[in-house]
């Protein structure tokens, strides 16, 4: 007689599936890494395994998607960790270009080949905002596993994200603002952008000019010895402003890690947050897997579709970017295209604003999901091949 | 015009969340440090205070429940690794006593006091379970706090927290046979309790022993350096096994934590966990205070229930437990019963059990809740006493 222990029941319930997913991540992590291939895709694939389309031991729920989502908050924090302002702001032209050049290709491209697929202009529109999408959490821990973040090519791809993130955020203003209303509202998309925009540059700025100014401060509280739990709030707090502006949540974490950097000559902070950073992370790309429904691919119509926009997602983001960044050398450029590709959740997401919108359909839907999925699983081979000729 | 991100409202909102009751928490912690006073004490009134009882940030969900489960959870999964498996067999007899009489005393004042108040002897079988209980995470933090985690009172307590919670077990049982059906059904609780009993019997001796004779296995795996992942996959996969067998999920941390620790000498894992400790028992104590519900207490019938309630549960306990550790001494015999007062969640969880079971009414389910909430505020700032002449 198993004890009806009503109020814990979902709370223990959710604890079996974190220890599920924690186990199966890590399994696929060792199976790929003794076959020499990238651990994050064997995440991915044991999320996969365990996930609704194969063994059904799991599925998303809210719990596992805020794990997930903290697990590529920490990525991004752990980045920004290593990345220095002014690092940053010797990279920005290129960045800029990168950005700027990484968007309006895909944008145009997605925009024809949804034309040319018989959508009309709105649904076209939404197409070309999830193409346009950078997803930097999995370009950021296949950076982070070659030993490559405090290289000028990471530090265009994060530079690049963050303008992408700002230019989505406009995207889907127009979209949503031409779906829901027929028209654009300008003065409320440029409050939109100026407080994104307002956000990045205060906390960019000013964030690590205060930090520098006064590097003891996350170590005067008393409740802690060490700048670790300050420092973590810090990356909670900025990723909740982030998404509460509009941006991804992961853009407040990359910019909180930027301000604790300049704190480490204090106390070195990275050993404290290590485990938090092999904690979470597993449970984002485990969640990619979750996520997949094989299901809406058996149709031919719809692996028609995903194909189509695969292949024009892929080539325009990777010639738009490598344009940007021709000034660091053909290779380093070619590097930056192929880590500008993942859309991950981000072009889901937009996807699935339009699916709210209603300009969206189910098969649409199923095929942008698979387009993010498939450009997410493809770069990092790629990234690993380019960055580092001797593996494999 | 904020951006109707649909999809992730839900998690982001979370995370705000998530990042309200962290940053509330330390700021209570700070303030009672500087006081002071314990400052487990501040993080639950910081959590009552961004509560829906005061200001109405946070509402508990079950996000919140499961950081506030993994709080508890790796509270004892530390405490665990402080302790050693001989450590505890050497006060097995004293901690026996302890937890028998700990739980005798208070059952058999519960089941009188709820007579004299005129409940019928169903309702008074879950009044008396609920008042049985002990929760350990509150007193384990308590002794981690002074330093005391390796002393003879420590592991008394730990031992009997374990005995009392297969007791309860074996009380929930019983009640919930009387309530449901009218009768008990011996046999499946004799599957019940061998099922428990198993399950610490298998995991305390066997476990421990299989890592004395294979140290080195949580770093065979190659996805991680350190045994840091597989030890924190022991701990989730433990707690929810346990949680399975219907005894509560600390006590499969604590035994994941016994059987980590005789890994320590290949590899010092606390350094490892440290951070975890930090992050998680925040939302645990924080959402104690987030689930006190200060109007069902402005009624006077309920807070004289309370309070008969209370001083039944404070004095039973007390003195059973005392009486039952008085091999150790006095002063360290009452800093035992001190330490088993906190009823914590497993009296509200018993309470739960009843009320789903229609036996417990909306008044006497507050009563028992303020009780639960009352022992485990009231029995810190004694217990520092009694171990810590120095900390007034």
């Amino acid at each position: 007689m198993p004890i009806p222990i009503a109020a814990t029941t979902e709370v223990s319930g959710l604890i079996v599936d974190l220890a599920v997913v924690l186990a199966a991540a890590k399994v696929g992590d060792e199976i790929f890494k003794r076959l020499g291939q990238p651990a994050l895709i064997g995440e991915i694939l044991a999320g996969l395994a365990v996930g609704p389309a194969v063994l059904g031991f799991v599925e998303l729920n809210a719990t596992l998607e805020v794990f997930a989502e903290l697990g590529v908050v920490f990525i991004l924090f752990w980045v920004g960790l290593e990345t220095r302002l002014d690092e940053m702001q010797a990279v920005g032209a290129t960045a800029g270009r990168v950005g700027v050049a990484g968007v309006a290709l895909p944008f145009a491209g997605g925009y024809g080949v949804a034309l040319a697929l018989g959508e009309d202009s709105t649904t076209a529109l939404f197409i070309a905002a999830a193409l346009s999408a950078t997803s930097v959490g999995i370009t950021s821990a296949v950076l982070e596993s070659l030993g490559a973040l405090r290289t000028r090519v990471a530090r265009t791809i994060l530079g690049a994200a963050v303008i992408d993130d700002i230019l989505a955020l406009i995207l889907v203003a127009v979209a949503v603002g031409i779906a829901a209303e027929g028209g654009v509202d300008v003065g409320a998309i440029a409050l939109s952008i100026g407080l994104a925009v307002g956000f990045v540059a205060f906390f960019a700025l000013g964030g690590v000019r205060a930090m520098q100014q006064r590097p003891g401060i996350l170590q005067a509280p008393r409740f802690s010895e060490s700048p670790f739990l300050p420092a973590v709030i810090l990356c909670l707090a900025l990723a909740a402003l982030a998404a509460e502006v509009g941006l991804a949540a992961v853009i407040g974490a990359f910019l909180a890690g930027m301000i604790v950097a300049e704190t480490k000559e204090q106390h070195p902070i990275e050993d404290e947050i290590a485990p938090l950073y092999a904690f979470f992370p597993p449970f984002f790309f485990a969640s990619i897997g979750i996520s997949l429904d094989l299901d809406a691919f058996v149709d031919p119509g719809t692996i028609g579709v995903l194909a189509a926009l695969t292949a024009v997602a892929i080539a325009t983001k990777v010639v738009g970017a490598y344009a940007g960044a021709r000034a660091l050398g053909d290779r380093a450029a070619l590097a930056v295209g192929v880590g500008m590709v993942p859309r991950g959740e981000v072009g889901i997401i937009i996807a699935g604003i339009g699916a709210t919108e209603g300009v969206i359909d189910g098969e649409l839907f199923a095929a942008i999901v698979g387009m993010s999925l498939l450009t997410t699983i493809v770069a990092p081979p790629l990234l690993r091949r380019l960055l580092n000729p001797a593996a494999h």
